[in-house]
């Protein structure tokens, strides 16, 4: 059997906040990252690619908002605006790869996209403690009266841009489909799958519903790596390595972290919520449940074997 | 083996005019088709869904243009504007279906949603006739500069309601991952495709590139069927019957067509352009190409197996 590598696409693997965010911009970013996971490819793994959507999300959102205000246009909750962006990254995705394998020379491998329900817990202590910001900002009397009318949660923005609504960040319980996302990549088929962290639902009497959430999506493809019994976790991000001391004078990049070490570090604080913790806790959880090792490394790192930092378990 | 059946859910599957379009509405709409289709599931069929797109991507259109003019979002082009609605509407399929399943007592199906492209010919004489009005009406000057700026072409609205883009509606040639729906249905799993008619691809020298263009679902929807050799091509629209002198006073409901009498009737005008015409050119192809038969419908008469017409070869 082959090496199956689960791969993390960051929000930066698309949209770049330097760029205008044209097609044109995400369409190339995306390509050269596929370009760059062609050495995984030619080692002969098999692969599952997962991605981010959070620039993406906020798009459809802000589109939403304007569509209402501007045609009477019904917004759609957060789970759907999740599906839509599964939709469009993973065509792009797809697309991009295989321009890529093709001008690789690579004919026995292919790119299929699965749309994803991730399901979380009802109970899950997140929802009581919503902290993920998502869609517009607006002002203080407008996100009361939206608090009032729809229930949700709206917070002061720290930067002093007003209110915005916040969505819990549950932890993701079970992949649907994963078993077969684990077959076709067993086959050789590049598998993209759980995008966004995945279409949050909940179960209910009846069947699976959707909820305003946000699945973080490096715990997701760490969910979906343990799931298929991958050997590897890549998270891709825009740093070539995990760092203690980041930016300050004695920085230092790691080369290998175990389970106790990358505990110790973020117990203190070492890495900054939002960005590099939920990546190593996301190698933490992998290992821990099998996984040989995850990498955290930005994707140009990717040809060169030692590449990274990798989160083993001791 | 079982037979196997793609069913094409119309727009009014989702989207009805005379409703707000609220997603509780669009998701109540879709859960109505899923239940009808349950007595096909009974019967043992194999099932491929294929779904439109219309008033979805008319309102991601809508949405990307507003949110231009409020937040200076980039608006993304047609094909991922598609690419987007087949995420969406994929979640809510499998979502409700999954419901539907489940209160029937069936443990046996699940469903899973492909993101799929749908490949036509860059020669296609469509492409030098652009004929499907797609986005935001404008006034003259204004369609004028924007065809201009874009090269995109604009007509003006029979309906006088000012100008809009065409985009062309070019025949399907190839569905992408085809082989895997075919598999995935084999198994008894219902597998969600070419939403919208799929997202429309161009081969050029590089590998697949996304048009403007908008992929008739029907035709998508023969395509599929005959591609994955299914038994049955059903077509869900708003009335239970094919007719001749529609609406008039001499208006007679069809119970089966031949090829040949459907083809004189289409040559007649008896079956209206943008409607029921592309419908019954489905049906035709499908047979043509060793279909059993095509069943035009609505959701609500599939428990009844002598509903609606069926297209058969002679």
């Amino acid at each position: 059997m082959r090496p199956l590598a689960v791969l993390a696409f960051g929000g930066n693997a698309l949209l770049r906040s330097n760029q205008k965010g044209t097609y044109e911009e995400q369409f190339q970013n995306v390509e050269n990252t596929c370009r760059q996971i062609l050495p995984l490819i030619r080692w002969g793994y098999d692969i599952v690619i997962c991605h981010g959507n959070g620039p993406q999300v906020g798009n459809v959102l802000l589109q939403q908002e304007a569509g209402r205000h501007a045609f009477g246009l019904q917004e759609m909750p957060m789970d759907v605006c999740g599906a839509e962006t599964q939709g469009a990254i993973a065509y792009m995705i797809e697309t991009a790869m295989d321009r890529v394998l093709y001008a690789g020379g690579i004919t026995t491998r292919r790119v299929i996209s699965l749309v994803t329900r991730v399901e979380v817990d009802p109970k899950d202590p997140m929802f009581q403690n919503p902290t993920k910001p998502v869609g517009p900002f607006y002002p203080a009397e407008e996100a009361e009266r939206l608090a009032a009318e729809t229930g949700a949660v709206y917070k002061e923005d720290p930067k002093g841009r007003g209110w915005r609504k916040v969505v819990p960040s549950p932890t993701p319980m079970h992949i649907s489909n994963v078993d077969i996302v684990s077959r076709l990549a067993r086959e050789g088929k590049i598998v993209v799958t759980c995008g966004g962290g995945g279409i949050p639902v909940i179960w209910e009497a009846g069947g699976y519903k959707g909820v305003e959430a946000v699945i973080d999506k490096d715990l997701a493809s760490a969910l979906c790596a343990c799931q298929i019994g991958a050997d590897a976790l890549y998270i891709l991000t825009d740093v070539p390595k995990v760092y203690i001391n980041f930016r300050k004078p004695d920085e230092k990049a790691i080369d290998t972290l175990t389970v106790a070490q990358a505990e110790k570090y973020l117990a203190e604080g070492q890495f900054a919520e939002g960005s590099m913790a939920p990546k190593v806790r996301a190698g933490i959880h992998f290992v821990r449940k099998g996984g040989d090792q995850c990498v955290i490394t930005e994707a140009g790192q990717l040809g060169n074997p030692a590449c990274g930092t990798r989160i083993i378990l001791k």
